[in-house]
């Protein structure tokens, strides 16, 4: 088998770990497979560059933050190099130069867009082990970019795809993809597989495991992925295009209290408006989540949408600048809200989801604010102080409590 | 005028001395120059990054170890470019890779072979000032390599000849090249102008201030080379073909106390005791630095020569094992000498030179071991104590002493 292994910042943060890695790297390689690694910066290595950058020009151009970033996945590949040899056997490590991962120039959020393979194949044929730093690339005039959050896994999705590699398997902190943070989901239970579409919806909801970006490219050339532990031994989740098992109807609950909710009372009721007020938003990069409109009662409707609280004061000075131009009555606000959802391919074409979760939130006496639903997602807007408790009813309607993982 | 100029890792060692280089480059451009900068590490990050290696696998390859370690080079040019552009001024940083710096495959003591200098010269032509990461290179397969031992020298000395640059300026913590050791000789004067072979000379006793290297390709494409400091705006000395000055018989003394002698007694009296000895000692890789053979008297005759002080158990180890191959009646050794040289490239038409430099010690009643001479310098051995004393002597009778500088 050709397997892509992508570690994080974490799992390569001391000698100790790096060494950790090495044997479980090596013992996959003694198992007959061909093995690429990609490496993230050991541990703090980015924000310790980043700060001796701020100490010499706070406002340095993207160009040369890149330039000083992509070091740490050079120094990272380097040392798992060295603990491999230390093993006695072959390997090699390369940096973005190396094998031509050629990207767009967008930099510190470049987009990767192709990757020549015929060194790291080379390298396979050798019987080498291939250590590759994730993160980094480089544009057409050769300057170095970095791929911004998330870098790493979609530097090995894409090598993945690229090799047509048999499994991309990223190490995590975590054992796999969980039905529910297990930190605020007493009965939250390990899922053995689950689709790009789910784990999409489920990072989108806060479940921090994948970044987007890779899910999305893995989805779009059918990388079989895997998330586990660089811990444990555990079999981790796989996400792929269509899972063996029958669809569970929910495939994970979300809690996320970084939510803020605001309302134009008193909006005209005229067409437009909606369009003027999300291109202010947008024109100032403020992610808007979930929106709702009343329907228009006499001339005047009320539109209530959320952000993230970080974004709230912005939003809010926004719409004052803005007031006669889309033509409101007044704002309200409020930053104690959070937003519980359920996430699951089967829930497309099962009716019933809604009116479970609903009797779910009734039976423990919660108020839902707001509602907004998608082919595989249904979110709600609660008051803060009860989203766990929203979260942990509706899981254990849908999935049950306490089962053993 | 296109100027190269080398800043060492102890002069980019923290955000102020950064900031600082980066007036003194900017200073340059904006007096109309074409301004190409090449750095070292910073000041510790080299022996950092070793260390974290042997941590992780002390036989690490070379070729992961020139991996690792190019990343300090990468991050003292962000950052200066950094901190060029806090000060307003266009600038840009680049690698080897982005420069083609193209060297053999000997990793950590790679020789430069070509640098493609068209990027470095549209830079330029862009207004730009450039800023190279020195002590690298790239080899043929694309492997990162390191130069070794005042590899910037070289990296500047390299850069410096292919643009055809005006001067390469080479900044250090003293100001420039001195007529011996500030520390040892008192009348120690600075020099405005040395020439290659002189400085070669001065380098090899000890005088570390540039590294053979960069001197003899210095040489070899006529590069006008400036030694000057980094903190101060004195002069410096000037390294060229033909020193304009008249030529001073002496240009400098030096005293080298890393030093042992070895005497061979009783070596048989037949051709082919010398190679033998001396072929064994190299295969070791132990440098032999002055030799002298007596005159046999009978069938017998006795050979000295010096190594450093570190190599001395190896080298007595070596002859105590090939004893009876060389065929000598016994080894005797001395570890408390130091050598006394002196340089000048007036010496080779001035027969007195000698006669004056025993004149000296014998004045100051110090007993001379050996003497060896060459074209442009006379060495001669002495017990270590006598060694600063002697120095001096030497040093008054040339050069005269406590002159101001």
């Amino acid at each position: 088998m050709l397997i892509v292994k992508k570690f994080g910042g974490s799992s390569v943060a001391n000698a100790e770990r790096i060494k950790h890695v090495a044997q479980t790297i090596v013992n996959s390689y003694n198992e007959g497979n061909r093995v690429v690694v990609v490496l993230s910066a050991q541990g703090d290595t980015t924000d310790e560059l980043i700060e001796k950058a701020n100490e010499i020009n706070p406002n340095a151009s993207k160009r040369e933050m890149d330039m000083l970033l992509a070091t740490g996945e050079q120094q990272s590949v380097a040392l798992m190099a060295m603990a491999i040899q230390a093993l006695d056997v072959p390997v090699i490590s390369l940096n973005a130069f190396q094998c031509k991962i050629s990207s767009t120039s967008n930099y510190s959020n470049a987009r990767i867009k192709d990757i020549a393979t015929e060194r790291i194949l080379n390298e396979l044929d050798n019987k080498k082990i291939v250590i590759i730093t994730g993160f980094q690339g480089v544009n057409r005039s050769l300057d170095v970019t970095t791929l911004g959050r998330g870098g790493s896994d979609t530097s090995a999705v894409a090598l993945a795809a690229k090799l047509e590699a048999d499994i991309c398997e990223i190490y995590t902190d975590v054992d796999g993809v969980y039905t529910g943070d297990p930190r605020v989901i007493k009965g939250a239970k390990k899922l053995n597989e689950i689709t790009y579409d789910e784990m999409l919806e489920l990072a989108s909801l806060g479940a921090k495991v994948l970044h987007n970006r890779s899910v999305e490219l893995a989805k779009k050339y059918n990388v079989n992925l895997v998330v586990r532990s660089s811990m444990t031994d555990a079999e981790g989740t796989i996400v792929k295009e269509e899972t063996k098992v029958e669809k569970m109807l929910v495939n994970g609950v979300a809690v996320d209290k970084d939510v803020a909710r605001i309302s134009l009372v008193g909006v005209k009721n005229e067409p437009g408006v909606a369009f003027k007020l999300f291109s202010v938003l947008s024109k100032e990069k403020i992610s808007v989540d979930i929106i709702i409109q009343s329907i228009g009662r006499d001339d005047k409707k009320d539109i209530s949408f959320t952000t993230t609280r970080e974004d709230l004061a912005q939003t809010l000075s926004l719409l004052d600048q803005n007031k006669e131009r889309l033509g409101f009555d007044s704002v309200s606000y409020n930053d104690r809200v959070a937003k519980v959802s359920v996430v699951g391919a089967g829930m497309a074409t099962n009716p019933g989801v809604a009116a479970k979760m609903f009797e779910a939130t009734f039976d423990a006496g919660i108020n839902v604010n707001m509602i907004s639903t998608s082919e595989i997602k249904i979110s709600i807007l609660v008051d803060e102080k009860d989203a766990d408790r929203a979260g942990n009813a509706i899981h254990d309607k849908f999935i049950g409590s306490g089962v053993e993982i």
